[in-house]
């Protein structure tokens, strides 16, 4: 079928070309000259401007759940309310398992994507040996006169947005990644700050010293921030709060101080659209991931509709620049094992239980259970006493669980707190908890159990993806490919040749 | 971007009449020839020849399980084998929620696919209120004179196969479903028997004598069925070992006796192709789902595998008239939450695990399990005793497994063997079983989590299914859209107006 599709462009093609030197005036109607040209963009006319949008953890249960959650908030009715990028024209499959395991990890995923290579898990954009390095899809983009942008929720220096500038034989190696920013000379680095700025043991020059004197300007204060304006170069913007491990908040935790992943992305097209050969730009939402790590249906929810909304600020650029532009949206991997139903609810689901959630994990430890267990005796303890706290933060009214949930609620809590547990293998507490605050993971877990989502890991899960596309170029986005191509297809769109 | 795509169908077939008016001969040679006459095909000449392929309870999960699962009987490297249907050049997301639920049922879900309709969980082409009949794709396809042929590996009276001949307020009404194949004249049902062929009181007539004494020609033997031939009209075609509610044996239990779903696609196309309107065959794998529910993968992806094989039929004989037909996989819902990862396991799978199953869960039930029980008085039943059993059927070796899980092990045992249960929370028993037979449903969950695969569910759940095409019109069947769109684009593919 291949060929023939390759046959199928090609006719379409002459027939353009002969009834553009033989008929023209046939076809002079603004419609026709406008599908015309479309045609012509699809196929010939290459993407001035891309952005590659990575939801990371984001599969088809996230995009759904997303997509009921977002009808919940309007109307009670079983229906879906589309998102800005599941209405785009152009949906793909893609395959995500690395050259370690059908489940592969977030470094080994975005080097697929960038440099169009299978590698190791841990590994970000060099060979299975570690040895050999690969080129990227930016640094052929930056060759070709782009501007390159990148931009994360999480810290800088995380596997996704690191595998867009860096290369490294481990993800964990944060300093030399953040590093390598400096030769990269790439134009806006924003989002999240760095995870290690000063190295592993904190003995080395600041990485902000070192940005900073290779020329870069750091920005980390809204008023700051506003002030870029389009011209300024080379720019790394922070945003002022970092929750955990130098990323953004939470969308469900964002306070109106904080920059949304909206704000960054929009700054980005005002930064870089001037320049006369375009942009590329990755844009990655990395805490659908976090949240779905730690079975936080919830807040995992939010930061796909916050990523949604950055969308939007691509898609309000590509309505001006229709025939240029092109937007791919997909995901690195799925996280938690997502499944829109639960064993315990069978064939119902109930979104306003999510709805109800007011804050992530995250913020339930730091600001709730965190205060509570310092200055609480572990034998004074009692489940009694965070029984309200649950009630503000997740909508979770202990009274209406089952007599198995308050057990398995109390369990948990006992745990957090310290005290013993009525059993202790090790395994059974890693299957029950996963490594997380045992109390807080169990009630994300019987919050969304009774909203009807279910989670099978605490890890990624090799299940396809789906990839989204719109603009110039969308057409090469189809079908069921894996990983690996889109580094291909983004080339293709931008008439880049990789060969050598 | 809708009126957009339109306005491209619309101007290719512009140019494609132009061309044939002015400028034929300088088309003339056979690639060009080939190409122009696939535009036509796929924008303008109809589907002759339509199978609609339905996997129950087949989501990404199941199939990408199975690609790993082919790829792992040749080799142990990390990639995937695709399937015949994953090479489809076209492929499409499709989301399945019915009128009460965001987790449809099986009636509901081949409701709007039969009839382009959301109707309620249960209810088979009929409205909401369960009184408006729907018009259904095979009615209009026979209208136009095409034979109809629907197979399917559970009973014919079950909800998918039910949903292209019948109407009903309710999917268990078997009785009153399976006497509406008289009325439909439809000209070939093959694979799985009748649920209730005497009624729910066995007190009716029997459904064969209605469908003979009505004209239809029954087959139960392999002999009988080998003589169909080409002209044979009416045919009601039952393997003659039927496992369980009168479906035919899960794929991984088929002895050389049993006909498989591949058998009855080629019979069909055998007996239904040389009509001058051609045909429209629905061919359901209705155990995927069955096995799924029970938490059973190994049976599941044989069924799948064995799926994929029947649709080799159909692309061999879409390969002797590639103009005039069309091929469309899809699945009705997901089954199970099964993922491709568990907590347990982490980032690893081994699908070496998945091989090792030489019977499905009833298969067990039926011929290790049902004879211990009968056997074995309560007080001396011992688990030691039927671990030989577990290992030849599944490949599960007891010392191999985990404290935790000899315990769950043991615990399912003893409830299976019908002594107390150390607890016996209702609750807690249904998320460990869901009503299965507790010592197979923990033997497959377990043999599962130590290959890698998690499940959240004993029901269906959520998430969209991909659907796969290829073909004259496969490419309606790309991009996200509702399963209720399937009617209308098989009726586009065959040229039918479903207006009136």
């Amino acid at each position: 079928m291949k060929n023939f599709r390759k046959n199928k462009t090609f006719i379409i093609f002459i027939l353009t070309i002969f009834l553009s030197i033989t008929s023209g005036p046939l076809f002079a109607g603004g419609n026709v000259d406008k599908t015309d040209e479309k045609i012509q963009s699809s196929q010939n006319i290459e993407a001035k401007y891309v952005f590659l949008f990575i939801g990371d953890g984001m599969s088809m249960a996230q995009v759904n759940s997303a997509e009921i959650f977002a009808n919940s908030l309007s109307n009670q009715d079983i229906q879906i309310q589309k998102l800005n990028f599941t209405r785009f024209p152009v949906s793909g499959l893609t395959t995500t398992y690395d050259a370690s395991s059908f489940i592969t990890d977030s470094a080994s995923s975005a080097t697929a994507m960038a440099s169009g290579n299978k590698t190791l898990s841990g590994v970000i954009n060099m060979d299975t040996t570690k040895t050999v390095p690969f080129k990227l899809i930016t640094e052929y983009a930056s060759d070709k006169g782009k501007k390159i942008g990148i931009i994360s929720t999480v810290s800088l220096d995380h596997a996704t947005p690191a595998a867009f500038y860096a290369k490294a034989a481990s993800r964990s190696d944060y300093y030399g990644i953040a590093k390598q920013i400096v030769n990269s000379g790439f134009d806006y680095f924003a989002g999240g700050g760095f995870a290690q700025p000063k190295g592993k043991e904190k003995d080395q020059t600041d990485i902000i010293t070192i940005l900073t004197d290779a020329g870069y300007t750091y920005v980390n204060s809204r008023e700051n921030f506003d002030a870029l304006k389009s011209g300024d170069e080379k720019i790394i913007a922070v945003n002022s709060f970092l929750q955990d491990s130098a990323a953004m908040p939470y969308d469900i935790d964002r306070s109106p101080d904080d920059l949304s992943l909206a704000d960054y992305t929009r700054k980005g097209i005002e930064l870089l659209s001037k320049d006369p050969e375009g942009f590329f730009m990755m844009v990655e939402s990395g805490k659908i991931d976090w949240a779905c790590h730690a079975n936080d249906a919830g807040a995992s929810i939010r930061d796909l509709i916050a990523f949604d909304q950055a969308i939007s600020e691509a898609l309000a650029f590509a309505k001006q620049h229709p025939m240029e532009t092109l937007i791919v949206v997909t995901g690195d991997h799925e996280t938690g094992g997502m499944t829109i139903g639960f064993a315990g609810t069978k064939y119902t689901t109930s979104f306003n239980n999510i709805k109800a959630q007011k804050m992530s994990f995250t913020a339930f430890n730091t600001k709730i259970l965190g205060p509570y267990k310092a200055a609480t005796p572990k034998n004074k303890a009692k489940l009694a006493d965070l029984l309200p706290g649950l009630k503000d933060a997740f909508g979770l009214d202990f009274e209406s669980l089952t007599a198995f949930q308050k057990e398995q609620l109390e369990l948990a809590f006992q745990r957090s707190m310290g005290n013993e547990m009525v059993r202790a293998v090790e395994e059974d507490q890693y299957l029950l908890y996963g490594g997380y605050e045992p109390f807080t993971v169990k009630i994300t877990q019987l919050a969304n159990q009774n909203a009807g989502i279910g989670w099978t890991s605490y890890s990624h899960t090799g299940v396809p993806v789906a990839t989204f596309a719109m603009g110039a170029g969308e057409e090469l986005f189809a079908g069921y490919y894996d990983n690996t191509e889109i580094f291909q297809k983004l080339a293709d769109a931008m008439n880049i040749s990789t060969a050598n």
